[in-house]
């Protein structure tokens, strides 16, 4: 899985069929700062995920690429490649905190 | 999935005998452009993508990749790993508007 | 998938048994040049795809990559993840030709 | 598979409800260094991994991507893409040392 | 599939229960080089791939990725993303030979 910050969404009215209903959400994979290692940095890639648990623009999240974004209930036959599977509260490296979702708000 | 721009199409008459009848998109993954974050960029690459939707040329599509590609009706047996999922109308980034079908038109 | 082009062969004769008989092909995987959009281009990319079609040098094919590379008849029981399913005759792009399969003969 | 240090951890609490109690892990991939070819560095990329063997911070360990991270009996349905098989306590390249858990402690 | 060179192993004590007993060998990955295309070099990455065939140091491998590498008798149920499916005799590209493997000997 990868983070990713949630930075909007799409529309698409034309679409396969299975796909009605489910919400497009655009995300930025971040990556570890590489100099100082003390913050999230975007990769400056965009990808779509599906979202069923409610998140938010700015909220950073886990996704899961491939096969396993049909691993739940909500999606086990959709034509899908990535899905949010959580909202980050809190990502630690090298034992300090790098991302905390309070610290946002 | 990705945001690709279609821009052409490809023919193969020598092809595994599943593929009879199936269309061939040219599609460029598009991103975000990193410094203003007011448009859509292409990625440079260039991919292949079944298409069932009737996508034609400059539109933007939803692409889905790996084995979810066969996760619809028409595509089911099929040995391809990129599809078409959506037509895209809109995309939304930070909360500004940086596609919208009804522009191109 | 992608379209690549048929540089050269592999030869393996210590090899896992299902992949007996099969052909092994150097693929290269190709992309449109981006300044002025007209031809194909090599990723600088090599890539090793089984062959089906009788798939010759030079000649441009379409490569499916992951498990669907399996999804053919001759396929379905072999650990492989990239495969040739189509020989291309003509890529269209901004309407115009940038591959003829004529042209190279 | 790829070697990957563990650098740090992920909290989320609003989350698929499978993924409740799986411990969400930072990885970071490493590589050869290229020149000398003697010790294994960071490639900057940051991933998420589900870890069940009680891998610690600094541990170097063994990942594997894809579906085959449900592979095992605590992650078969899980909506997982990365997973810890196993921690690695020597790495041989070149027929020299290149890793040795033994010397970190 | 692609080409690599075995350039090292990997021991872990500390693993997933299926995976005892499997070797798990360095691999690099490598391409054609670009500019005289006449022989094979380093793409510079690290993999960590199953081997069931005694492949040894030096040895040119191919490796498939995904799924795939579970599509063996004795990798069927194992976690892992990754297999030497052959040893390479022989590579050809352009007509000429890049790679025998008795010029190594």
């Amino acid at each position: 899985m990868f983070i990713a910050r949630v930075t909007g969404s799409v529309v698409s009215s034309t679409k396969v069929s299975s796909m009605t209903g489910h919400k497009l959400m655009v995300v930025e994979p971040y990556r570890l700062e590489e100099k100082k290692r003390k913050s999230l940095v975007t990769t400056g890639r965009t990808f779509i995920a599906v979202d069923t648990l409610g998140a938010g623009e700015n909220d950073y999240v886990l996704v899961v690429q491939g096969s396993s974004a049909r691993l739940t209930p909500e999606t086990k036959e959709l034509p899908i490649d990535a899905m949010i599977i959580g909202i980050v509260d809190q990502v630690h490296i090298d034992k300090a905190s790098v991302y905390a979702r309070k610290d946002e708000k």
